[in-house]
């Protein structure tokens, strides 16, 4: 089923930048890209720009055999091709200030591992029902989240504020220096959320059903969690965990 | 995609039992039966004993035109199709029963209109985790349990107790003459689930995204409970919904 529903989100043409000045020029005009295809083989100055530019954009780069780009069904893409973001992506760091500027107490969420879109965008919805400010999620291995995840999220993608970063790790790092204590989902934990503190500043991770968070990630939360499962069945969806876990921390949040 | 799936999931034919008289031996014998295509046009003594065994086995019927049973691709079938069961449903009192002398306080889950038999199985893969005993569906407007919705409950479906009922408003009044309290979900509801008590013997109904409960239905429950959200975006999935409200009973349940 995901393969059949991948082949028919092919990026569509309007939503391309096609060819190599009018990618440079996107990004000069600060139009968001969801990620740049850039044909294994080329090389040159404006192709230096493109890299250069997308760095300080944090556009991710995949480079991709030519056959990739023929695919797109497009003529003169000089072996560059943007795709053009459904969602407008956020900086972390001026997103924390914004949160604070209003007066709220940060409240984030971080998905690590967690790749289907479809799954981010059923929990983007939920995150947006319960308070959450942001979803901070990584720039690779998330497919792009277009129409069907924004149709997944009930609208909710469009709303909250999604963070792409570079590095999870890094943006923990920042998350610390802002004051915001990060709490890790992880079943084998010791420690129960129903122990868990969520009023104050708070970032929760979690991660996918398979793999659960990134060991290295893991070890630098502040703190690592557990849902108590009252069956010894323990086999939550990453979308209904993440509800249990939001639920949660909102009701700690509005004094329930 | 509904439509899609629907027509890959047509019952195999080693899962029918066709004609009349081995549809009345299947009942005789206590095979369960998913339900039963009877072609509209037919009667005699041998279709008025299979309605007088489906009656009394508590397996729907469904009046057909003959095209359906022809759809089958079978032959033979003399206007009596029945299915066989994936999931052994269970009689309510003896469930109930049953969780008593196991000297267990009853948990129990009620979906009144869930229809999509993926969400019937992701909500019993949460309700297992949760030490939820029982769910109870009602047997018309559900689609059959079949094998996708035992994959989507990851094999939850095969494990907890289903009570297929010809009535949830007689399900509740069973309910209540075995001391058990039905609490309503309703978004509209005045009384915040954080108030709730889940510890005594409970019976959690949900509706549907759509429709929600049933007005009579939500007219006899004891108490009428709403999830507060602290966005004004009230959009929860019933799936997700119903795990948050699983959660708090749960953690109730268990002291945490």
């Amino acid at each position: 089923m995901k393969n059949f529903r991948q082949q028919q989100h092919r990026p569509k043409k309007s939503s391309l930048v096609i060819g190599r000045q009018q990618v440079i020029k996107a990004l000069q005009e600060g139009k968001q890209l969801e990620r740049i295809y850039l044909q294994q083989t080329v090389h040159g100055p404006d192709i230096d720009q493109v890299k250069q530019l997308a760095a300080q954009h944090q556009v991710p780069i995949n480079k991709v055999p030519v056959e990739k780009l023929n695919g797109f069904n497009i003529t003169g893409h000089e072996g560059c091709v943007g795709v053009i973001a459904k969602v407008q992506y956020q900086d972390l760091q001026d997103v924390l200030s914004f949160i604070v500027e209003k007066g709220e107490s940060p409240f984030l969420l971080i998905l690590d591992g967690v790749t289907d879109i479809r799954n981010i965008g059923a929990i983007a919805r939920t995150a947006y029902c319960c308070g959450v400010q942001a979803i901070i999620i990584p720039d690779k291995g998330v497919g792009a989240l277009n129409e069907d995840a924004i149709l997944t999220s009930a609208g909710a993608l469009e709303k909250i504020a999604i963070c792409r970063v570079n590095s999870l790790m890094k943006a923990v790092d920042t998350l610390h220096l802002n004051g915001i204590r990060v709490l890790a989902s992880e079943m084998t934990a010791e420690q129960s959320i129903f122990d868990c503190d969520f009023k104050e500043p708070a970032a929760i991770i979690v991660g996918s059903e398979e793999k659960g968070i990134f060991p290295a990630l893991m070890k630098i939360a502040d703190v690592q969690f557990k849902i108590p499962m009252a069956g010894n069945f323990e086999s939550l969806n990453v979308s209904v965990a993440t509800g249990m876990i939001l639920y949660e921390a909102m009701k700690q949040r509005m004094g329930g």
